[in-house]
């Protein structure tokens, strides 16, 4: 299963929670696995809270900080070091348990695609695989 | 299959790599996958060596560092943004393959539950697929 | 499956992309998902581009920037402390569907094994699960 979002920002946190718990259902899985995947160089795939919306503001500015020292190499050719660099750090993708037909995730856990280079639109690939 | 682990300390990381084997040997599965998952937010998992306990310590400081820069918009509401951002940047899941009915670990591979805001009980959630 | 590769400095990334790909087209799996393991606590496996490669050591850059910043406990023992904090941060797999036969990489995407302990020799281990 495939689908598409559009991200408004230079750098923002979409949840796709819904989505993915939607997949989930339909294809009627009771136990096994969901993987997450995002076919892009400079977005990702997290794990997080979203109950407080700055919690995303917050990762977003330590990745800033992890990476906004210098001069990178690749700027030369495309702008957007950094935004690779954070992509490498966070990682294209999450793999999820799913038991009694359900996604199987905490309380305070919500799935986002992280925009690092927007505003662009991002595939997200989901692959559901049986127990 | 879940367990719990209680941690002790406001950071650590607990060695879970004899419980994942037990679970691995009794599945009978002899080739696949084996996905290790923490449905929290302010937890992760991470394989990497323990026959330095200080390694883990390491670690730890080396991602405080990375999040202690400054205040941060969700300690206004909870005080634990930093414990978010490092499960952020760890992820809360491993994929491991399954081999010859045996785990497949490094001789210097060891998986870790990685607490970053405790004590506290935590869930792990072991899913084994069939190749 | 499992196949080595030999690395020649202290760090560097080097694309595996084109086995992956080998491997996911003579296991004839038309859809599921193909994990790439590394059994090492210095070595990681991470995807982003290869189009220019100057990318690759502006990442390991910002990983040296992460942990170079004080003498750590582990290099008492054995000097390589900060090989296995961006072993860590980065993670020892990643996890990538295929459909139709293929990997499922974006235009920007390769697949790299992560040298930061070298020169060693590495084994990678892939394992194909069918949808």
């Amino acid at each position: 299963m495939e689908f598409t979002i559009s991200t408004n920002k230079k750098q923002e946190f979409i949840d796709i929670t819904q989505k993915i718990k939607d997949i989930v259902e339909k294809s009627k899985t009771n136990k096994g696995i969901c993987n997450i995947f995002v076919p892009h160089a400079t977005a990702a795939v997290t794990i997080n809270e979203n109950a407080d919306p700055n919690l995303s503001l917050d990762i977003i500015e330590a990745l800033d900080d992890t990476c906004s020292k210098k001069v990178w190499r690749h700027d030369a050719l495309d702008n957007n070091a950094a935004s690779h660099i954070k992509s490498a750090i966070i990682g294209p993708s999450e793999t999820i348990p799913i038991s009694n037909g359900e996604l199987v995730l905490g309380t305070w856990q919500d799935i986002f695609l992280c925009e690092f280079d927007g505003p662009r639109k991002r595939r997200i690939i989901t692959t559901i695989i049986k127990e």
